[in-house]
C-alpha cells in the first residue's frame, strides 16, 4: 500500500463519545476514547498515514477544528454523536471545506429510535461507514486511503 | 425526613434562563436566577440535601457538566430551556450516566407555541414536573428526595 | 406550613386505575388504589388539607364529578389514564371550572407508545407531574399547597 | 308555515354544555342551558313544533337516546360538544337511525384551536350551522322544518 | 319581525354558481340562480331587507365587491364556490371590511372529496351554514337579521 | 373436540351493536343482536363452552365488564364497533386482564372510510378475525378453543 | 378518418402560456403561442375538425370560457397553466360541463418541482397528455377524435 | 357439514414462508411448512374439501398462480408475508378474479413493527384473520366453507 | 408520414394486463391483450413502424426486457401496472437505457384510489398518455413517432 | 448614488393592498396605499429613480402587467398580499420575464398564521424584505439601486 | 439623516460566516468577512451610526453576545447561518431582550434545500431581509435607521 | 490477516447492477459487473476468503439465494439496488437467516433523490457501507473479515 506517508488524518468525534467504555456498554463496548484513538493512530502508522484525533461535546469547537482542516488534511473522519440528526451549523462547515469527509457510526442508527435514523450531514459527506462498531474508524480510515490513492 | 445529609443534587440551568427575572416576566416572574439558586440551597439545607447549581448557554458546557456529575451527584435537576426541544446531544448526554434526571419546566410548555410542546430529552429522564414556576424546582428535590429513599 | 386547614383537594383517578397493583406491576408498581387513597388522604391530614378521592372508568362521570367540584374544592389533581390521549370532553370539563388541576401521570408517558407523549388535556391545566410513580400524586398536593398559598 | 303541528324535534347537548352561562361566558353567552331550552321549546310552539331536549356529559347516553329517537321524533339537533372531534361512535350512531340530524356549534369553531375544526361527525349529518351562538339552535329548528316539508 | 327597513344585504355567489340548476342537479338541484335570487329578494321583502346579489366567476371582482360593501351594506351572505379551499386573498378581502359575513354552501361539504372540508375564509367570517341545499341562504338571511337585532 | 367442558367465554358488542338487524343492513345483515348471540350460545353448547353475552354504548361499562372477566372468563371475544379507532382506555382496559382477547369485525374494516382501518385495540389482542360478517364470532369462538387447547 | 366534418375543438390556455417561446425556451421550446394555434388550426382542417383558441392569464375568463364552451363544442383541451395546481374553481368549471376535457402539458411535470406533481384538475378530465412539448396538443387532437367516433 | 365435496381451496404462501419453522421461531413456531401444509389438506379432508398449496418467494409467480385460479377454485387462502405491505400488483391480481380470498397472518401484525400494520392487499379480500399462528389457515378454511355454503 | 420504416417499437405490459378484457371490463373494456396488441402490429404496419410486445406479472422479467431494449429497439410503450406506484427498480431500469420510454395508463389514475395517482416511474419517461382507455397505446406510437422525427 | 437617471422600477401591489389605511391598521398603519405611492415616487426622483406603480385585485390583472414589465422595467418590486401564499400563476409569471423581482411584505409575516409563513413566488425572486411596514418599499428601492449598479 | 451618532448597531454573524469568501463562493462572493466587516463598519460611519461586529461558530456564545447586548445597543442585525434552522436556544435569546433584532440571510434561503425556508428564529426578529448577498446587511442597517428615528 | 481460508462470503447484487459500467457511469463509474466481481474474487484470495457473486434483477430470486446462503456462508455482502427502498420481502429474508449481513451502496444515497435515502433493509443489517463507489464492496469484505475474525 504505497500511500504517500505525509498523508494526514483527522479523526473527529462528537458529543457523549468521550463517555466510550463507559456509557452503555451492550450497545458501544467496552474500550475507552483513548484505547479507540491509540488504536487508529497505530493503525495510520501500520498504513503510512498520519492520524490526528479531536473530540468536543461543543458544535462550536468541532465547526472550529473542521474549518482549521482546511489545507492540513487530506480527509476527516467524523463520527457527529448526536448532532448527526440536527446540527445544521455542523454540515455547512463539512461543506464549507474541500476536505472529504467520511461519516462514522458505531451502532447501527437504522434499528434504533427513528430519530437516529436521520442524518443532516450525510448529504456533504463521502461516504458512511455504520454499524462495526469501533472497526468503523478503521474502515473509515482504509476508504480515506482510497481517496487519496485516487480513482 | 431522615435523608443521608451527605446527598448531592446537582441544578442545571440551560440557555437564557440567566435572564430570569429580567426575560418575559409575565411567563417566568421576576425573581432573579441567583435568587432562585439561593431558595433552593436554602431548602437543600432545610431538607439535608447538599445543592450545587450551574447554568450555561453552552449545550457543550451543560454536556460536560453532566459528564462530570457521574458519581459525584444522587441525582440532576435539569431546565434545558430551549434545548429541549432539539438536543439530542443533550438527550444522550443525560443517557450515558447513571445519576437520574429530573426535567423541569417553569413554564406549561403545552399551552405556548406547539414546538414547546415537544421534549426530546424527557425520554430519558425519571419524570418531568411542569408549569408551577420556580416553584417546580423545590418540587424536583421532593422527587429527588424519593428517589434517594427508595422505593 | 400555615395553609388554611379547610383546604380541599379533590383527587381524580381515571380509567383502569382502579385496577392498580393488579395492572401490568412492573410498570405501576403493587400498591392499590385503596392503599395509596389511603396514603394521600393520611398526607392531607398531616399537611392541613381535606383530601377527597374519585374513581370511574366512565368518561361522562369523570366530568360530571369535575363540574361539581366549582365552588367545593381548591384543587383537582387528576390522573386521566388514557382519556390524556383523546378526551377533548374532559379537556372542555377542565376548562369549565375555576378550579385548578394538576395533571399526574405514574410512568414516563414519554418513553413509552408515541400516543401516549401527546395530553390534550394538560394545555388547560396548571401543571403536570410525569414519572414518579405513585410518589407523583404526593407531589401534586404539595403543588397544590403551592397554588393555596399564592405567589 | 303549515307544518305538521305533531312534527317532533329532539335537541341534543353533550358533554360541558350543562356548564353554559357559567363556562367562558366570553364565548358561550351568559345564558343557561334551562334558559335555552325553555327558549327553543317556546319556539317550537309558535312554529308548530313539539320540542324536547336532553343533556349528558357520557357518551354512551347520548348514543342511547338517538337509538331512541328511532320512529319517535322526525329531526335531531345535535350540539355533540367536544365530542364532535373524536366520537366515531356517536357518528355511528346518528348514522344507524333515519332520523335526520343538523349538527350546532355555538361558537365559529374554525378560529379557534386546530383540533376543533374536524369533525367526525359531520359527515352523516344533513348540514351543520356554526357560529351564531344560541341563535344556531333556532336556525337548526327552522332547517329541520325545511326536511318536514319536504323539497 | 321588527327589524329597520332600510337593513340592506349583499349575497354574493362565487365561481360556477352561475350553473346552477344545470351543474350536477343531483347534488344541487334544478333551481337557477336566477330563481334563487328572485326567491332571496322576495325573501328579503317579507322580512323588511334590502336584498343585493352578485355572481362572479373572478376571484379579484369578488374582492372589489367586497370591498365596495364597507358602508353600504350590513352583512354578507357569501357562497366562495371553490374558492372556498385556496383563496387567501378573498379571506383577507373579508378580514379587510368590518361588515360581517356568513358563509353558505348548498352541499355538506364534509361529506364529499377531503379537500371540500377545508376552508380558508371560514375563520374571518361570523358562521357557516352547510348543507342544506338553496334552503341555506335562507337561514342565511335569518341569522343576518339576528346580527342586525343585535344581542 | 374435548374442551374443558367449563371452559368459559365472555362476547363484548361495543357501541351500536344492539341496532344490528337495524343498521344498515346492507352491510351488516338482518340478523338482530340477541338472534346472533343465541346463535353464539348454542354454538358454545355444541363445542362445550359457557357463552356470556354483553352489549353497552358506554366505554366505561364495557371496561367495567372487562375488569371484572379477570379470573372469571378463559377468553374475551370483543368487537369494539367505533371504539376501535380510538378508545386507548378500552385498549388499556384490555392489556390489563391476563383474560386474552380476541377482536372481531363484521365489515372489513380495510375497504370503508379510512378511519375505519386503524385499530387502537388490536396491538394488545392476541389477534383479529375481520370481514365474515356475523361468521367472525363463531370463528372467534374456534380460536378461543384452540387457546384453551394450548399449543 | 371519417370524422364529422362540423365537430369543433375548444383549446385553452392558461395563464403565462401568451409567454411561449419567450419564456424558459429550454423547457417550452421557441415556438410562439400564435404559431402553435395555427398549426393546431391548420391540423383541425386536416383532420376534419374546426378548431377554437383562447388564451387568459384571468382564472375567471377560462371559467367563463367553459362555461360558454357549453353545447358549442364537443371537446375541450385545456393546459390550465399553473392554475393545474390549486384552482378547485377551475376543476369545478370542467366538473360543470358536459364537453369532455383532455388536460394537456408540455413538459414533463413529474420530474420539475415537487408542486408541479399535483393536478387538482386531473381527476375531473377524461386524460391527461404530459410530457411531449408542443406536439401534446396534437395528441389530444387525435385523442379528441377518438372520443367523437365513440367506442 | 354438508359442503360439496368437490369444493377447492388454494392455500397461497408469499416470500419467505417456506423459510417456517427455521425463521424466527419465537414468532412463528417451530412447525415447517410441509408439516402445515399437510395439516391443511388433512384438514380439508376432513371436511370436505380439496385443499392445494403453493409457495413462492416470486410476486411474479403468486401472481400468475391467483390468475390460474380463476374458474379452478372456489376461494383463496393467502399469506402474501411482507408484500402485504407494498404489493399493488399482488392486490390488483387478487381484485381481477372472481374467487374470494381471505387473508391470512400468523403473527398480530399491529403489535410488530409500524410499516406491517398496513395491508395494501386486504381492501381487496373478503376478510382477515390475523394472529393466532398456524391455527389462522384452518380459520381460514372454516371461513370459505362459510363463504361456499352462502349465506 | 415519412418514419424509417426500420423504426422499432417494444410495448410492455406490465403485471395483470394479461387479464385485460376479463378484469374489471367496466374500467378496462373488453378486449383481450392478444386482440389489443394485434391492434397495436396493425397500426405498427399502417404507420411504417415495426411493434413488438411484451407481458409479464414479474418485475424482474421486465426489468431483463427493458434492459435488452437497450440498441435494438428506438422506443419503448409502457404500461407498468401497478407496479408503477412502487417498483424504484423498474424506474432504474428506465433510467439505465437510453431508449426514451412512454408511460400509459388506461384509465384516468386520478380519479380512482389515492395511490394509483402517484407514479415512481414518470420522473424517468418522456412522458404519459393517461385516461383514454386502450387507444392511449396508439397515441403513445403517435408521440413516439414524434421522437424518431426529432425536433 | 450615481445611477443611470433613466432606470425604470414597478411597484406592484396585490389584492386587498387598495384597502390600506382602513384594512387592519394595527397591522398595516394609517398610510393610504395613495400616501405610500407617492413617497415611494418622490424617493425615487430623489434617487434618480423612475418609480410607476399598480394595484389590483385580480391576479390574472398583475401576471398580465408583469409580462408588460418586460423590456419595460429594470425592476420589480411586489407586494403578492395574500397571493404570496398560493398563486403558483404569479410565480411563472415572474419566472416568466428576465426583470428581476423583489418581494415585499410589511408585517412579519412569520408570526402570524401559519399559511403566511409559507411564499410560492419566493423561490423565484431575488429577494425578499419582510416585516418593516410600509418603510420595506423602498428598503426594496434600495435594493433594486444596487441591482442596477451590478456587482 | 439626522440620526443620533450615539446610535449602536450590533452585527452578529452565526457558524460558518468566517470562512466567507473562501466558502462557496458561487453562491456567497468572494468578499471576506473582514472586508465585509469594514465597509459596514464604513457605512455606520457615513451614516451616524457606531457598528459592531461579532461573529462564533459557538451557539451558546452568539446567546452570551445578545444578552450583553441589553442596554448596550439600540439594534441587532444578525446572520444566525444554519442556527437559523433550529436554534430555538438562540430565538429565546433574542426574545429575552427589548433590542429589536433584524435578520439578515445572504442567498435566497427560499430557492435552496427544503431546510433552509425554515426560520425559528424569525417570528421574534423585527424583519428579514433575504437574498441580496452582503448588500442586506447595509439594507439592514438602513432598516435599523428607520427603527431608531421611530415612526 | 490469520483468517480461516475457508470463510465464504457471498456477494449479492440486485436490480440494475448488470447495467453497471453501462449505466450513469457518473455516477456508477465505467467498470462493468463482471470486472468488479473479479476484482472482488481477486481481494478474496488476497485475504483469505472464498467469494461467491449473484446478480439478479428478480426480487424473488434474490431471496431465494438469501435462503440457500444459510449454513453455506459465514457473511453476505449485498447491494439490494432500488429494492433497498420498499422491499420488504428482502429484509424478511435477510432477517430469516443467521447469516450477517453487510448492505453496501456505491452513490451516496443521501444525496441523490429523497426516497433513496430510506432503506427498508438497513435495521436488519450489521451496518452499511456507503458512498466509496465500488471500494466500498472491498470495505464491506474487510469488515466480514472482522465479523468472522470476532470481537
Amino acid at each position: 500500500m504505497g500511500v504517500n506517508p505525509l498523508s494526514k488524518i483527522l479523526v473527529l468525534h462528537g458529543p457523549n463519545l468521550n463517555r466510550l467504555g463507559q456509557r452503555e456498554p451492550e450497545i458501544y463496548g467496552h474500550e475507552t476514547l483513548d484505547q479507540l484513538n491509540a488504536r487508529l493512530q497505530q493503525r495510520g502508522r501500520e498504513w503510512g498515514l498520519e492520524v490526528s484525533v479531536f473530540q468536543s461535546n461543543h458544535e462550536g469547537a468541532l465547526i472550529d477544528c473542521i474549518h482549521e482542516a482546511e489545507g492540513e488534511y487530506n480527509a476527516l473522519i467524523i463520527n457527529p454523536g448526536a448532532l448527526t440528526h440536527y446540527s445544521y451549523a455542523l454540515r455547512d462547515a463539512l461543506a464549507s471545506v474541500s476536505v472529504p469527509a467520511i461519516e462514522v457510526h458505531m451502532s447501527n442508527i437504522h434499528n434504533r429510535e427513528a430519530f437516529r435514523g436521520i442524518s443532516v450531514t450525510a448529504p456533504v459527506t463521502a461516504g458512511q461507514i455504520v454499524g462495526f462498531g469501533s472497526a468503523g474508524y478503521e474502515l473509515g480510515l482504509r476508504a480515506a486511503i482510497r481517496f487519496l490513492k485516487g480513482p
